[in-house]
Protein backbone atom coordinates (compact mmCIF):
# COMPACT_ATOMS: atom_id res chain seq x y z
CA UNK A 1 0.00 0.00 0.00
CA UNK A 2 1.13 3.30 -1.20
CA UNK A 3 0.51 5.94 1.40
CA UNK A 4 2.29 9.50 1.00
CA UNK A 5 3.45 10.33 -2.11
CA UNK A 6 5.61 13.14 -3.01
CA UNK A 7 5.80 15.11 -6.71
CA UNK A 8 8.94 16.99 -6.71
CA UNK A 9 10.20 19.76 -9.33
CA UNK A 10 12.42 22.31 -9.32
CA UNK A 11 15.52 20.41 -7.88
CA UNK A 12 17.11 21.99 -11.09
CA UNK A 13 16.02 25.35 -11.34
CA UNK A 14 15.98 25.80 -14.81
CA UNK A 15 14.23 22.48 -15.04
CA UNK A 16 11.03 24.39 -16.54
CA UNK A 17 8.79 21.13 -17.09
CA UNK A 18 8.94 19.86 -13.93
CA UNK A 19 8.30 23.28 -12.37
CA UNK A 20 5.41 24.19 -14.67
CA UNK A 21 3.77 20.14 -13.96
CA UNK A 22 3.89 20.93 -10.15
CA UNK A 23 2.39 24.84 -10.85
CA UNK A 24 -0.43 22.75 -12.76
CA UNK A 25 -1.35 20.67 -10.22
CA UNK A 26 -0.61 22.59 -7.28
CA UNK A 27 -3.47 24.48 -8.75
CA UNK A 28 -5.80 21.22 -9.57
CA UNK A 29 -4.64 17.41 -9.20
CA UNK A 30 -6.22 15.49 -11.81
CA UNK A 31 -9.59 14.16 -10.31
CA UNK A 32 -8.42 10.62 -10.29
CA UNK A 33 -5.70 10.70 -8.19
CA UNK A 34 -7.82 12.43 -5.80
CA UNK A 35 -7.92 9.00 -4.10
CA UNK A 36 -4.01 8.97 -3.06
CA UNK A 37 -1.77 10.94 -0.78
CA UNK A 38 -0.29 13.38 -3.21
CA UNK A 39 1.91 16.04 -2.33
CA UNK A 40 3.45 18.61 -4.96
CA UNK A 41 6.47 20.60 -4.59
CA UNK A 42 9.28 22.77 -5.06
CA UNK A 43 12.87 21.68 -4.14
CA UNK A 44 15.02 24.90 -5.13
CA UNK A 45 13.43 27.98 -5.15
CA UNK A 46 16.07 30.05 -4.98
CA UNK A 47 17.80 28.33 -8.11
CA UNK A 48 14.17 28.51 -10.05
CA UNK A 49 14.48 32.35 -9.76
CA UNK A 50 17.86 32.56 -10.31
CA UNK A 51 17.16 30.44 -13.56
CA UNK A 52 19.90 28.38 -12.74
CA UNK A 53 20.66 24.23 -12.17
CA UNK A 54 21.76 25.18 -8.42
CA UNK A 55 23.46 27.95 -6.96
CA UNK A 56 26.19 26.57 -5.08
CA UNK A 57 26.03 22.63 -5.58
CA UNK A 58 24.16 19.92 -7.13
CA UNK A 59 20.96 19.83 -5.20
CA UNK A 60 20.48 16.20 -6.81
CA UNK A 61 24.09 14.96 -5.53
CA UNK A 62 23.29 15.83 -1.52
CA UNK A 63 21.63 13.29 -0.76
CA UNK A 64 24.00 10.44 0.51
CA UNK A 65 23.84 9.81 4.33
CA UNK A 66 27.76 11.34 4.37
CA UNK A 67 26.74 14.80 2.99
CA UNK A 68 23.49 14.81 5.21
CA UNK A 69 25.41 14.64 7.91
CA UNK A 70 28.37 16.79 6.92
CA UNK A 71 28.83 20.52 7.84
CA UNK A 72 29.09 22.01 4.59
CA UNK A 73 27.93 25.77 4.10
CA UNK A 74 26.95 25.33 0.25
CA UNK A 75 22.71 26.79 -0.04
CA UNK A 76 21.82 23.24 -1.94
CA UNK A 77 23.63 21.06 1.14
CA UNK A 78 21.46 23.06 4.10
CA UNK A 79 18.89 23.10 1.24
CA UNK A 80 19.10 18.97 1.22
CA UNK A 81 18.70 18.93 5.47
CA UNK A 82 15.41 20.67 5.29
CA UNK A 83 14.34 18.41 2.26
CA UNK A 84 15.46 15.40 3.94
CA UNK A 85 13.54 16.36 7.25
CA UNK A 86 10.14 17.16 4.97
CA UNK A 87 10.44 14.21 2.41
CA UNK A 88 12.26 11.89 4.73
CA UNK A 89 14.38 11.10 6.47
CA UNK A 90 16.17 8.75 4.42
CA UNK A 91 15.86 5.36 5.19
CA UNK A 92 13.17 5.71 7.33
CA UNK A 93 10.75 8.23 5.53
CA UNK A 94 7.52 9.36 6.22
CA UNK A 95 7.15 9.60 2.04
CA UNK A 96 6.33 5.43 0.15
CA UNK A 97 7.37 7.14 -3.08
CA UNK A 98 9.28 10.38 -4.35
CA UNK A 99 8.66 11.13 -7.90
CA UNK A 100 11.54 13.85 -8.60
CA UNK A 101 10.56 15.62 -12.33
CA UNK A 102 14.00 16.58 -14.59
CA UNK A 103 14.12 17.53 -18.27
CA UNK A 104 17.68 17.49 -20.12
CA UNK A 105 18.86 18.62 -23.36
CA UNK A 106 19.66 15.41 -24.88
CA UNK A 107 16.92 13.37 -26.84
CA UNK A 108 16.31 10.90 -24.16
CA UNK A 109 12.06 11.34 -25.02
CA UNK A 110 10.24 10.27 -22.12
CA UNK A 111 12.45 8.18 -19.35
CA UNK A 112 12.30 6.72 -16.01
CA UNK A 113 15.16 6.24 -14.02
CA UNK A 114 14.74 3.56 -11.59
CA UNK A 115 17.38 2.66 -9.12
CA UNK A 116 16.52 -0.77 -8.22
CA UNK A 117 15.56 -3.80 -10.06
CA UNK A 118 13.34 -5.28 -6.95
CA UNK A 119 9.50 -6.41 -7.20
CA UNK A 120 7.72 -2.97 -7.16
CA UNK A 121 10.18 -1.29 -9.93
CA UNK A 122 10.08 -4.19 -12.02
CA UNK A 123 6.21 -4.01 -11.83
CA UNK A 124 6.22 -0.01 -12.21
CA UNK A 125 9.20 -0.37 -14.97
CA UNK A 126 6.40 -3.12 -16.61
CA UNK A 127 3.30 -0.83 -16.22
CA UNK A 128 5.08 2.08 -17.89
CA UNK A 129 6.17 0.57 -20.86
CA UNK A 130 2.64 -0.97 -21.62
CA UNK A 131 0.81 2.36 -20.86
CA UNK A 132 3.52 4.71 -22.93
CA UNK A 133 4.94 2.49 -24.78
CA UNK A 134 7.53 5.21 -26.03
CA UNK A 135 8.85 5.57 -22.77
CA UNK A 136 12.76 4.55 -22.29
CA UNK A 137 13.30 2.75 -18.59
CA UNK A 138 16.72 3.18 -17.13
CA UNK A 139 18.14 1.38 -14.31
CA UNK A 140 20.72 2.81 -12.41
CA UNK A 141 21.65 0.16 -10.05
CA UNK A 142 25.33 0.21 -9.77
CA UNK A 143 25.22 1.28 -6.18
CA UNK A 144 22.82 0.71 -3.59
CA UNK A 145 20.39 3.00 -3.24
CA UNK A 146 21.32 4.63 0.14
CA UNK A 147 24.60 5.55 -1.47
CA UNK A 148 22.99 7.86 -4.00
CA UNK A 149 22.50 10.91 -3.82
CA UNK A 150 19.59 12.24 -5.33
CA UNK A 151 16.76 13.98 -3.74
CA UNK A 152 13.97 11.01 -4.73
CA UNK A 153 16.23 8.78 -2.58
CA UNK A 154 14.52 10.03 0.37
CA UNK A 155 11.36 8.74 -0.13
CA UNK A 156 11.08 4.69 0.46
CA UNK A 157 10.81 4.29 -2.69
CA UNK A 158 12.11 7.27 -4.86
CA UNK A 159 12.29 7.58 -9.19
CA UNK A 160 12.72 10.74 -11.76
CA UNK A 161 11.48 11.37 -14.70
CA UNK A 162 13.80 12.29 -17.21
CA UNK A 163 12.42 13.75 -20.52
CA UNK A 164 14.29 15.58 -23.46
CA UNK A 165 15.59 17.21 -25.36
CA UNK A 166 15.21 20.65 -24.01
CA UNK A 167 17.19 23.55 -23.39
CA UNK A 168 17.82 24.47 -19.92
CA UNK A 169 15.26 27.45 -19.05
CA UNK A 170 13.23 26.83 -21.82
CA UNK A 171 10.03 24.87 -21.69
CA UNK A 172 8.95 23.35 -25.05
CA UNK A 173 5.35 21.99 -25.28
CA UNK A 174 6.46 18.25 -26.58
CA UNK A 175 8.76 18.25 -23.28
CA UNK A 176 6.16 18.99 -21.06
CA UNK A 177 3.04 17.01 -22.47
CA UNK A 178 5.55 13.78 -22.35
CA UNK A 179 6.27 14.72 -18.74
CA UNK A 180 2.50 15.12 -17.79
CA UNK A 181 2.06 12.45 -19.63
CA UNK A 182 4.41 9.78 -17.68
CA UNK A 183 3.87 11.98 -14.45
CA UNK A 184 0.11 10.54 -14.91
CA UNK A 185 1.01 6.82 -15.80
CA UNK A 186 2.41 7.07 -12.80
CA UNK A 187 -0.04 8.09 -10.54
CA UNK A 188 -2.33 5.77 -12.36
CA UNK A 189 0.46 2.84 -11.45
CA UNK A 190 0.13 3.82 -7.48
CA UNK A 191 -3.89 3.90 -7.77
CA UNK A 192 -3.42 0.34 -9.31
CA UNK A 193 -1.16 -0.51 -6.70
CA UNK A 194 -2.89 0.45 -3.86
CA UNK A 195 -6.28 -1.21 -6.01
CA UNK A 196 -4.47 -4.41 -6.29
CA UNK A 197 -5.18 -4.25 -9.82
CA UNK A 198 -2.35 -4.40 -11.85
CA UNK A 199 -3.11 -7.84 -12.93
CA UNK A 200 -0.39 -9.99 -14.77
CA UNK A 201 2.41 -7.51 -16.53
CA UNK A 202 4.52 -8.80 -19.49
CA UNK A 203 8.33 -8.58 -18.87
CA UNK A 204 9.76 -5.62 -20.63
CA UNK A 205 13.27 -4.24 -21.96
CA UNK A 206 15.11 -1.39 -19.87
CA UNK A 207 18.61 -0.09 -20.07
CA UNK A 208 21.04 -1.03 -17.54
CA UNK A 209 23.53 1.95 -16.63
CA UNK A 210 27.41 1.08 -17.74
CA UNK A 211 29.52 4.35 -17.49
CA UNK A 212 30.58 7.79 -18.45
CA UNK A 213 32.46 8.64 -21.02
CA UNK A 214 34.34 11.43 -21.27
CA UNK A 215 35.44 13.65 -24.34
CA UNK A 216 38.96 13.22 -26.13
CA UNK A 217 41.03 16.27 -24.35
CA UNK A 218 43.57 18.34 -25.61
CA UNK A 219 46.93 19.11 -24.14
CA UNK A 220 46.16 22.46 -23.27
CA UNK A 221 42.90 21.30 -21.59
CA UNK A 222 40.40 22.66 -23.64
CA UNK A 223 38.56 19.83 -25.60
CA UNK A 224 39.68 17.97 -28.81
CA UNK A 225 37.08 17.01 -30.52
CA UNK A 226 33.18 16.81 -30.10
CA UNK A 227 29.91 14.76 -30.60
CA UNK A 228 30.22 13.29 -33.91
CA UNK A 229 26.42 14.42 -36.01
CA UNK A 230 25.86 10.90 -36.56
CA UNK A 231 25.69 9.96 -32.09
CA UNK A 232 24.00 13.22 -31.69
CA UNK A 233 20.43 12.95 -30.95
CA UNK A 234 20.27 9.33 -30.75
CA UNK A 235 20.25 8.29 -27.24
CA UNK A 236 19.01 5.03 -26.68
CA UNK A 237 20.06 3.95 -30.06
CA UNK A 238 22.84 1.26 -30.31
CA UNK A 239 25.58 1.99 -31.52
CA UNK A 240 28.26 -0.25 -32.56
CA UNK A 241 31.92 -0.45 -32.79
CA UNK A 242 33.85 0.74 -35.35
CA UNK A 243 30.58 3.41 -35.59
CA UNK A 244 31.67 7.67 -35.06
CA UNK A 245 31.08 8.96 -31.97
CA UNK A 246 33.45 11.72 -31.72
CA UNK A 247 34.56 14.17 -35.14
CA UNK A 248 37.80 16.38 -34.02
CA UNK A 249 38.14 20.05 -34.85
CA UNK A 250 40.82 18.72 -37.53
CA UNK A 251 38.17 16.27 -39.16
CA UNK A 252 38.94 13.17 -38.46
CA UNK A 253 36.74 11.05 -36.25
CA UNK A 254 37.01 9.04 -33.52
CA UNK A 255 34.93 5.29 -33.85
CA UNK A 256 33.40 3.35 -30.39
CA UNK A 257 36.05 0.76 -29.27
CA UNK A 258 33.39 -0.16 -26.27
CA UNK A 259 31.23 -3.01 -25.76
CA UNK A 260 29.10 -3.45 -28.78
CA UNK A 261 26.40 -2.75 -28.80
CA UNK A 262 25.63 -0.17 -26.76
CA UNK A 263 23.09 2.16 -25.93
CA UNK A 264 24.35 5.90 -25.18
CA UNK A 265 22.35 8.00 -23.70
CA UNK A 266 22.65 11.76 -22.16
CA UNK A 267 24.68 12.53 -25.14
CA UNK A 268 25.75 16.16 -25.10
CA UNK A 269 23.87 17.03 -22.16
CA UNK A 270 24.76 20.59 -21.18
CA UNK A 271 24.83 20.14 -17.06
CA UNK A 272 28.05 17.41 -17.70
CA UNK A 273 29.51 19.65 -20.35
CA UNK A 274 31.33 21.06 -17.28
CA UNK A 275 32.90 17.49 -16.37
CA UNK A 276 33.48 16.93 -19.86
CA UNK A 277 30.97 14.17 -19.87
CA UNK A 278 29.87 13.12 -23.40
CA UNK A 279 27.95 10.57 -23.01
CA UNK A 280 27.07 7.50 -20.93
CA UNK A 281 26.60 4.14 -21.77
CA UNK A 282 23.97 1.11 -21.31
CA UNK A 283 23.19 -2.50 -21.45
CA UNK A 284 19.88 -3.79 -22.44
CA UNK A 285 18.24 -6.08 -19.92
CA UNK A 286 15.16 -7.82 -19.74
CA UNK A 287 12.82 -7.49 -16.42
CA UNK B 1 38.27 48.00 -49.16
CA UNK B 2 38.76 45.77 -45.90
CA UNK B 3 42.05 46.97 -43.97
CA UNK B 4 41.45 45.43 -40.63
CA UNK B 5 38.44 42.75 -39.83
CA UNK B 6 37.88 41.44 -35.91
CA UNK B 7 36.34 37.98 -35.98
CA UNK B 8 34.71 37.90 -32.22
CA UNK B 9 33.58 34.91 -30.26
CA UNK B 10 32.56 34.52 -26.55
CA UNK B 11 30.92 37.36 -26.50
CA UNK B 12 28.29 35.61 -24.58
CA UNK B 13 29.99 33.19 -22.24
CA UNK B 14 27.70 30.25 -23.23
CA UNK B 15 27.74 30.17 -26.91
CA UNK B 16 30.30 27.62 -27.90
CA UNK B 17 30.49 27.18 -31.59
CA UNK B 18 31.89 30.78 -32.17
CA UNK B 19 33.83 30.62 -29.08
CA UNK B 20 35.80 27.34 -30.46
CA UNK B 21 35.46 28.63 -34.27
CA UNK B 22 38.18 31.30 -32.14
CA UNK B 23 39.77 28.62 -30.62
CA UNK B 24 40.57 26.79 -33.94
CA UNK B 25 40.98 29.95 -36.43
CA UNK B 26 43.98 31.56 -33.61
CA UNK B 27 45.74 27.82 -34.19
CA UNK B 28 45.68 28.20 -37.67
CA UNK B 29 43.57 30.39 -40.17
CA UNK B 30 42.15 28.94 -43.48
CA UNK B 31 45.30 29.78 -45.66
CA UNK B 32 43.16 31.41 -48.29
CA UNK B 33 42.26 34.28 -45.72
CA UNK B 34 45.37 34.99 -45.31
CA UNK B 35 45.97 37.93 -47.70
CA UNK B 36 43.11 39.19 -44.86
CA UNK B 37 44.10 41.86 -41.84
CA UNK B 38 42.01 39.35 -39.71
CA UNK B 39 41.98 39.40 -35.54
CA UNK B 40 40.40 36.64 -34.12
CA UNK B 41 39.53 37.09 -30.14
CA UNK B 42 37.69 36.48 -27.74
CA UNK B 43 35.26 38.89 -26.21
CA UNK B 44 34.06 37.98 -22.26
CA UNK B 45 36.19 35.42 -21.15
CA UNK B 46 35.25 35.84 -17.71
CA UNK B 47 31.55 34.96 -18.73
CA UNK B 48 33.32 31.98 -21.05
CA UNK B 49 35.21 30.66 -17.74
CA UNK B 50 31.89 30.76 -15.70
CA UNK B 51 29.88 29.21 -18.71
CA UNK B 52 27.21 31.84 -18.52
CA UNK B 53 25.92 34.22 -20.76
CA UNK B 54 27.04 36.99 -18.66
CA UNK B 55 27.87 37.89 -15.31
CA UNK B 56 26.29 41.04 -14.59
CA UNK B 57 24.86 42.38 -17.44
CA UNK B 58 24.37 41.64 -21.48
CA UNK B 59 27.62 42.58 -23.23
CA UNK B 60 25.29 43.11 -26.31
CA UNK B 61 23.46 45.56 -25.40
CA UNK B 62 26.55 47.90 -24.08
CA UNK B 63 27.49 49.49 -27.12
CA UNK B 64 25.59 52.44 -27.20
CA UNK B 65 27.47 55.59 -27.06
CA UNK B 66 25.15 56.45 -23.68
CA UNK B 67 25.83 53.36 -22.40
CA UNK B 68 29.81 53.60 -23.51
CA UNK B 69 29.67 57.15 -21.64
CA UNK B 70 27.67 56.13 -18.67
CA UNK B 71 29.67 55.05 -15.25
CA UNK B 72 28.09 51.88 -14.86
CA UNK B 73 30.14 49.38 -12.45
CA UNK B 74 28.80 46.28 -14.15
CA UNK B 75 31.78 44.44 -15.24
CA UNK B 76 30.05 43.32 -18.67
CA UNK B 77 29.94 47.81 -18.74
CA UNK B 78 33.34 48.28 -17.97
CA UNK B 79 34.08 45.74 -20.24
CA UNK B 80 32.38 46.92 -23.09
CA UNK B 81 34.52 50.57 -22.78
CA UNK B 82 38.16 48.33 -22.97
CA UNK B 83 36.80 46.57 -26.18
CA UNK B 84 35.52 49.44 -27.79
CA UNK B 85 38.95 51.12 -27.71
CA UNK B 86 40.25 47.70 -28.74
CA UNK B 87 37.84 47.31 -31.17
CA UNK B 88 36.21 50.73 -32.35
CA UNK B 89 35.96 53.37 -30.93
CA UNK B 90 32.50 53.51 -32.58
CA UNK B 91 31.77 56.12 -34.98
CA UNK B 92 35.46 56.14 -35.67
CA UNK B 93 37.05 52.58 -35.54
CA UNK B 94 40.17 50.93 -36.12
CA UNK B 95 38.26 48.03 -37.82
CA UNK B 96 36.66 48.11 -41.06
CA UNK B 97 34.57 45.17 -40.17
CA UNK B 98 33.40 43.38 -36.91
CA UNK B 99 31.77 39.80 -37.47
CA UNK B 100 30.30 38.60 -33.80
CA UNK B 101 29.88 34.74 -33.72
CA UNK B 102 26.44 33.70 -31.73
CA UNK B 103 24.37 30.90 -31.27
CA UNK B 104 20.88 30.34 -29.95
CA UNK B 105 18.26 27.52 -29.06
CA UNK B 106 15.75 28.66 -31.86
CA UNK B 107 15.84 26.30 -34.66
CA UNK B 108 17.52 29.38 -36.80
CA UNK B 109 19.63 27.54 -38.81
CA UNK B 110 22.36 29.80 -40.46
CA UNK B 111 21.38 33.51 -39.79
CA UNK B 112 23.59 36.28 -40.93
CA UNK B 113 22.04 39.36 -39.12
CA UNK B 114 23.29 42.74 -40.87
CA UNK B 115 22.03 46.41 -39.46
CA UNK B 116 21.44 48.11 -42.48
CA UNK B 117 20.68 47.70 -46.09
CA UNK B 118 23.60 50.10 -47.76
CA UNK B 119 25.02 48.99 -50.83
CA UNK B 120 27.64 47.29 -49.08
CA UNK B 121 25.64 45.10 -46.46
CA UNK B 122 23.22 44.57 -49.55
CA UNK B 123 26.13 42.64 -51.82
CA UNK B 124 27.37 41.11 -48.79
CA UNK B 125 23.83 39.84 -48.40
CA UNK B 126 23.21 38.63 -52.18
CA UNK B 127 27.02 36.91 -51.65
CA UNK B 128 26.21 34.68 -49.10
CA UNK B 129 22.67 33.73 -50.26
CA UNK B 130 24.55 32.72 -53.48
CA UNK B 131 27.05 31.15 -52.05
CA UNK B 132 25.28 29.44 -48.57
CA UNK B 133 21.82 29.21 -50.08
CA UNK B 134 20.89 27.35 -47.04
CA UNK B 135 21.64 30.53 -44.83
CA UNK B 136 18.78 33.38 -43.51
CA UNK B 137 19.73 36.88 -43.80
CA UNK B 138 18.04 39.24 -41.18
CA UNK B 139 17.86 42.79 -41.51
CA UNK B 140 17.61 44.56 -38.36
CA UNK B 141 17.07 48.39 -39.83
CA UNK B 142 14.84 49.50 -37.00
CA UNK B 143 16.80 51.98 -35.79
CA UNK B 144 20.61 53.46 -36.92
CA UNK B 145 23.36 51.63 -36.33
CA UNK B 146 24.89 54.41 -33.93
CA UNK B 147 21.75 54.08 -31.73
CA UNK B 148 22.04 50.03 -31.21
CA UNK B 149 23.69 48.54 -28.51
CA UNK B 150 25.82 45.32 -29.98
CA UNK B 151 29.11 44.68 -29.46
CA UNK B 152 29.73 44.52 -33.81
CA UNK B 153 28.98 48.01 -34.07
CA UNK B 154 32.23 49.11 -32.72
CA UNK B 155 33.66 48.18 -36.05
CA UNK B 156 33.14 51.16 -39.02
CA UNK B 157 30.42 48.05 -40.52
CA UNK B 158 29.55 45.10 -38.09
CA UNK B 159 27.46 42.00 -38.30
CA UNK B 160 26.73 39.08 -36.31
CA UNK B 161 26.53 35.61 -37.12
CA UNK B 162 23.62 33.14 -35.11
CA UNK B 163 23.29 29.67 -35.88
CA UNK B 164 20.92 27.24 -33.91
CA UNK B 165 19.43 25.29 -32.78
CA UNK B 166 22.05 24.67 -29.98
CA UNK B 167 21.37 24.70 -26.19
CA UNK B 168 23.29 26.56 -23.84
CA UNK B 169 26.80 25.31 -22.96
CA UNK B 170 26.61 22.80 -25.81
CA UNK B 171 28.25 21.99 -28.81
CA UNK B 172 26.84 20.76 -31.57
CA UNK B 173 28.62 19.40 -34.76
CA UNK B 174 25.94 20.38 -37.29
CA UNK B 175 26.01 24.19 -35.55
CA UNK B 176 29.27 24.48 -35.35
CA UNK B 177 30.08 23.43 -39.24
CA UNK B 178 27.23 25.90 -40.60
CA UNK B 179 28.90 28.37 -38.11
CA UNK B 180 32.69 27.55 -39.61
CA UNK B 181 30.58 27.87 -43.17
CA UNK B 182 29.04 31.03 -42.79
CA UNK B 183 32.27 33.27 -41.15
CA UNK B 184 34.05 31.21 -44.42
CA UNK B 185 31.76 32.58 -46.79
CA UNK B 186 32.10 36.16 -44.74
CA UNK B 187 35.69 36.12 -45.11
CA UNK B 188 35.55 34.94 -48.85
CA UNK B 189 33.54 37.72 -49.66
CA UNK B 190 35.93 39.93 -48.27
CA UNK B 191 38.47 38.53 -50.06
CA UNK B 192 36.28 38.71 -53.32
CA UNK B 193 34.99 42.63 -52.48
CA UNK B 194 39.16 44.00 -52.00
CA UNK B 195 39.76 41.86 -55.02
CA UNK B 196 36.97 44.38 -57.12
CA UNK B 197 35.72 40.15 -58.19
CA UNK B 198 32.44 40.30 -56.83
CA UNK B 199 30.98 40.62 -60.05
CA UNK B 200 26.83 40.80 -60.87
CA UNK B 201 25.11 39.57 -57.41
CA UNK B 202 21.56 38.17 -57.78
CA UNK B 203 18.71 40.08 -55.56
CA UNK B 204 17.95 38.01 -52.77
CA UNK B 205 15.02 37.73 -50.28
CA UNK B 206 15.81 38.74 -46.48
CA UNK B 207 14.01 38.74 -43.66
CA UNK B 208 13.38 42.50 -41.75
CA UNK B 209 12.84 42.70 -38.00
CA UNK B 210 9.36 43.22 -37.36
CA UNK B 211 8.69 43.04 -33.36
CA UNK B 212 8.75 40.94 -30.30
CA UNK B 213 5.89 39.16 -29.10
CA UNK B 214 5.63 38.74 -25.38
CA UNK B 215 4.21 35.30 -23.76
CA UNK B 216 0.40 35.31 -22.16
CA UNK B 217 0.84 35.80 -18.77
CA UNK B 218 -1.26 35.00 -16.32
CA UNK B 219 -2.48 37.09 -13.23
CA UNK B 220 0.14 35.77 -10.87
CA UNK B 221 2.96 36.88 -12.89
CA UNK B 222 3.83 33.62 -14.03
CA UNK B 223 2.81 32.21 -17.75
CA UNK B 224 -0.47 31.16 -18.95
CA UNK B 225 0.67 29.57 -22.53
CA UNK B 226 3.83 28.23 -23.88
CA UNK B 227 4.86 28.22 -27.75
CA UNK B 228 2.42 25.66 -29.82
CA UNK B 229 4.36 22.60 -30.79
CA UNK B 230 2.69 23.66 -34.17
CA UNK B 231 5.09 26.99 -33.94
CA UNK B 232 8.01 25.57 -32.29
CA UNK B 233 11.45 24.98 -34.61
CA UNK B 234 9.57 26.72 -37.38
CA UNK B 235 11.61 29.67 -37.45
CA UNK B 236 11.46 31.92 -40.81
CA UNK B 237 8.73 30.10 -41.72
CA UNK B 238 5.14 31.88 -43.24
CA UNK B 239 3.04 32.02 -40.05
CA UNK B 240 -0.37 33.13 -40.99
CA UNK B 241 -3.75 34.87 -39.28
CA UNK B 242 -5.32 31.81 -37.75
CA UNK B 243 -2.40 29.12 -37.39
CA UNK B 244 -1.87 28.51 -33.38
CA UNK B 245 1.10 30.16 -31.50
CA UNK B 246 0.34 29.22 -27.93
CA UNK B 247 -1.11 26.58 -25.98
CA UNK B 248 -2.26 27.45 -22.41
CA UNK B 249 -1.94 25.20 -19.80
CA UNK B 250 -5.33 24.39 -19.86
CA UNK B 251 -5.05 23.30 -23.24
CA UNK B 252 -6.84 25.66 -25.21
CA UNK B 253 -5.12 27.45 -28.02
CA UNK B 254 -4.31 30.38 -28.98
CA UNK B 255 -3.96 31.68 -33.12
CA UNK B 256 -1.81 34.62 -34.49
CA UNK B 257 -3.75 37.76 -35.43
CA UNK B 258 -1.10 39.66 -36.50
CA UNK B 259 0.40 40.78 -39.65
CA UNK B 260 -0.02 37.80 -42.26
CA UNK B 261 2.57 35.86 -42.78
CA UNK B 262 4.79 36.76 -40.68
CA UNK B 263 7.92 35.31 -40.50
CA UNK B 264 8.87 34.30 -36.99
CA UNK B 265 12.35 33.66 -35.18
CA UNK B 266 13.94 33.69 -32.32
CA UNK B 267 11.11 31.27 -31.29
CA UNK B 268 11.53 30.34 -27.69
CA UNK B 269 15.11 31.48 -27.44
CA UNK B 270 16.56 30.86 -23.91
CA UNK B 271 18.07 33.84 -23.48
CA UNK B 272 15.28 35.96 -24.00
CA UNK B 273 12.54 33.62 -21.52
CA UNK B 274 13.67 36.22 -18.56
CA UNK B 275 11.79 38.51 -20.27
CA UNK B 276 8.84 36.29 -21.53
CA UNK B 277 9.41 37.36 -25.22
CA UNK B 278 8.18 34.25 -27.31
CA UNK B 279 9.58 35.18 -30.57
CA UNK B 280 10.12 38.15 -32.96
CA UNK B 281 8.30 38.41 -36.42
CA UNK B 282 10.02 39.37 -39.56
CA UNK B 283 8.61 40.82 -42.94
CA UNK B 284 10.05 39.34 -46.40
CA UNK B 285 11.76 41.66 -48.75
CA UNK B 286 14.08 41.91 -51.42
CA UNK B 287 17.33 43.53 -51.22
Amino acid sequence: MLGRIALVGGTHGNETSGIQLIRQWQQSLPERFCELDVTCQFANTEAMQANVRFLDEDLNRQFTQARLAADNPAREAQLAKQLNQQLGPKGSSQYDLVIDVHNTTSQMGATLIILEADEFHVQMARYVKQHMPEANILLEDEKPVSEHGYLCTTGTRGVMIEVGGQPQGVLREDVYQLTQTMAEVLLDFCVAYNAGTLGELTPCEVFRLGQEVGFPMAEDGGRDAMVHHALQDNDFQPLLAGQPVFKRFDGSEIVWEGESPTYPHFINEAAYAKLHVAFATASQVTL
